[in-house]
């Protein structure tokens, strides 16, 4: 029996429209501004997007699109081919000690089980340097399991370390002669949402296939590991490479006063992981350092011209192949000031570090000045640009300066399926929006000559 | 190029071994007692546990031999058969206004899309009751999507109102000639997690396709419904009934003194949803009733005995298919005196209530002043009991004492692949059984006579 539902005239009216613009979301997530927009667009009009594909391309369009809306000049697409990879349906579950199903996502760059699955035992490694250690030949025909503990850190910096799990760990387990290889996700959430991310084959190396389960899982084949008795594993990862695939680069310019002087270059990634729609990974980037060009010219135009770059296949350009390369085999004879790069979340900023040349402490002082209202800490340390600036900075010699977000929750997301709108908060968006307009305003208004970079 | 990382000798020694007893969990949980040791051990060792399969059959072995090794008497399993549901393969994904992949899941007692997916149309409703008001015939060949917006509760009360989108919707989406129905999903979690469940078809009501996307797809559906764009879905949900399935429950005892006074009855279910292990749902209510009752009598034997049940198919045994109703057929006779269930995680108690008569009010007194220094706060409202104890108490008119445990956090989690040892807290885990424990200690001893419970 079905009771009957109260009902409102209201509701009734309502509900004869095919659609409305009453939503009853469980999880409201509001912002406004064009930071907001562009997040808000991205995940929600085109959504996952990886590289090489047609959802890549279609977001190529809608940048563009949306770029010449909000008074961008110059805006160009630039295409580049790349050797990327695609995912295929995966899956997998302990068959023994215990039948378990495993949350399980293949690594960028595996290859493909048998169609019918990987049967094979499955041997439990506690750390990467473990598996180092195993004897040559120790693996023959088994899957390797390596298991980790990364930590959150506001700097990110766990993600070095433990991310070579993932991008090591699959050539040292090939080596080792193993069959397969199933990391634990380099990441610090607790939910049944596995990390990807791409593995870098070693030089002569014969490509396995290589997975990640979610940190539960992970969880569980240690405690059965802990119980001492064989596993085996039955499983199949179908991703495969996607060689020669079309990408391409979005390149913006905010035209400055004086255009003969060198530029400053703001730069984000496109692609996305495929899992998720690629809120935090990185169409905040691309919001953060659009809204901030836009803002910095708000009041008239900066000396210096703004130019931003949403970089096509960040996230499988290693390598060479990537849009930070292809942006400094275009671009790598214009005169370039200094490169900026926001591609690690929609958390605040916390922290300032640059490399300027001794010449230029003066611009050093006025950026630490200009950020310190905000509470936004100096720090010595080398600066890192990031893989869309990376090729133009080395290039070029660069001065770099990072703006560095918080990133104790980062890598609860980092390239799971959970990387959506909801985990983005308009609040801190905005706050590194003003962060980055606040550093703009001053180095695209810098008269005197910006030196190389030094250091890194 | 891999770089060689640093090794030890003893991690060299580590990893000559096929397995080892040192593992590294980046999200390590420890507990010890008996209630962890159940939790951790179905988890582990059977995981998910679905009604009517295999996995729940070798869940009432491990079970029978648990309680067995843990010193009950009269140990034994109760097989019935019952028509339950089972899963098959699952995707969706938004086909237009723009392509977006679902994170979606099947209802219980869905019927099967064609093989190759369910096209159609897929009209926004805010609310069930919006649904509800939908013309008759309006939805012919359409999929209805049903938003609402559950919010978090410490006494679990959303998920009567909400969780109705999912017993009801379905059934009311046929009736208006519907060819599917997506709901958002009963859950106050923003994870890609959806939330299963058994939905209710009414009476002569011909069963559609039905299933749940999680909350960050549905605030998707809702931000695209707000554009006004015509939106269409393809399905794919497998799932279909499984009808005259096994099922059992594992009844067991610790005997009392007095083996003429009427027993002690605490109970929880065995079966869990086929996503997770089924850590909070329920093996922590079994965990809990369990290691109660032991604690009860650690010191001697009660008064009375102590049974507990371990009930089959509690999740699809609505309709009187389930392991209370065939416990009450089994054990109808045999004199009870109380009913108590824990099926609500794993989180603190804080509240107590009872049916008591009158004549009862000491031993009401008695239990709330045992609870009392745990500030768990009694409750006037009505006693609920459960779904493994509902049928006892309806046919013997049963005393229940209800101890209310905090659900703020449950439904993150509740029927979704998240349901994992990880969640449960070890501390709170313990709060329970000491709750339980100080209630069982003072009924399973009571001398009195314990009248019919009142009013419910
Ligand atoms: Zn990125
Ligand atoms: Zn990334
Ligand atoms: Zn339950
Ligand atoms: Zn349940």
């Amino acid at each position: 029996m079905v009771r009957k539902l109260p009902r409102a005239a209201l509701l009734a009216a309502i509900a004869a429209l095919p659609f409305t613009s009453i939503t009853a979301a469980a999880t409201p997530q509001q912002g406004s501004g064009v930071a907001w927009d562009i997040v808000e667009g991205l995940t929600t009009e085109i959504g996952p997007r990886i590289a090489g594909s047609e959802a890549e391309a279609r977001a190529r369009a809608w940048a563009d699109a949306k770029l010449k809306v909000l008074g961008f000049s110059n805006v160009k697409i630039e295409p580049f081919k790349a050797n990327v990879w695609q995912r295929g349906p995966e899956h997998a579950k302990l068959t023994a000690p215990y039948q378990q199903p495993l949350a399980i996502t293949a690594l960028g760059f595996s290859v493909p089980t048998p169609a019918d699955g990987l049967k094979a035992d499955m041997v439990y490694f506690p750390t990467l340097a473990a598996l180092e250690a195993a004897p040559q030949g120790s693996l023959k025909g088994k899957v390797a399991f390596v298991d980790h503990a990364m930590r959150r850190a506001q700097d990110g910096s766990g993600y070095g370390p433990y991310g070579n799990v993932r991008r090591k760990g699959p050539s040292i387990a090939a080596q080792k002669g193993a069959a397969g290889i199933v990391i634990r996700s380099a990441g610090t959430d607790s939910h049944r949402n596995p990390h990807t991310g791409a593995t870098a084959w070693a030089e002569g190396v014969t490509p396995i296939p290589a997975g990640a389960v979610s940190n539960p899982d992970a969880d569980l084949i240690a405690r059965i590991a802990e119980r001492g008795k064989p596993m085996q594993i039955d499983m199949t990862l179908m991703g495969k490479p996607n060689p020669g695939a079309p990408s391409g680069n979005v390149v913006a310019e905010l035209p400055g006063r004086d255009p003969s002087l060198p530029i400053v270059l703001v730069a984000c990634h496109l692609d996305s992981w495929d899992l998720g729609t690629g809120a935090i990974d990185d169409a905040s980037g691309c919001a953060i350092v659009t809204a901030a060009a836009l803002a910095a010219q708000k009041d008239g135009k900066t000396l210096r011209t703004i130019r931003v770059l949403w970089s096509g296949n960040e996230e499988m350009g290693m390598n060479g192949q990537g849009g930070g390369t292809h942006y400094a085999e275009m671009h790598g004879d214009e005169p370039h000031a200094v490169a900026m790069e926001s591609d690690f979340g929609a958390d605040n900023v916390w922290q300032v570090k640059n490399n300027f040349a001794p010449t230029n402490k003066a611009l050093a002082d006025k950026i630490n000045a200009a950020l310190w209202p905000m509470g936004i800490v100096p720090h010595p340390g080398e600066t890192e640009g990031g893989a869309d600036v990376g090729a133009i900075i080395a290039k070029q010699k660069l001065a770099v300066v990072d703006l560095g977000q918080d990133g104790m929750h980062y890598f609860d997301l980092h390239h799971t399926p959970d990387d959506t709108l909801d985990k983005v908060d308009p609040a801190t968006l905005q706050q590194n929006v003003d962060a980055w307009t606040a550093v703009l305003k001053v180095i695209a208004n810098e008269p005197g000559e910006i030196a190389e970079g030094v250091g890194g």
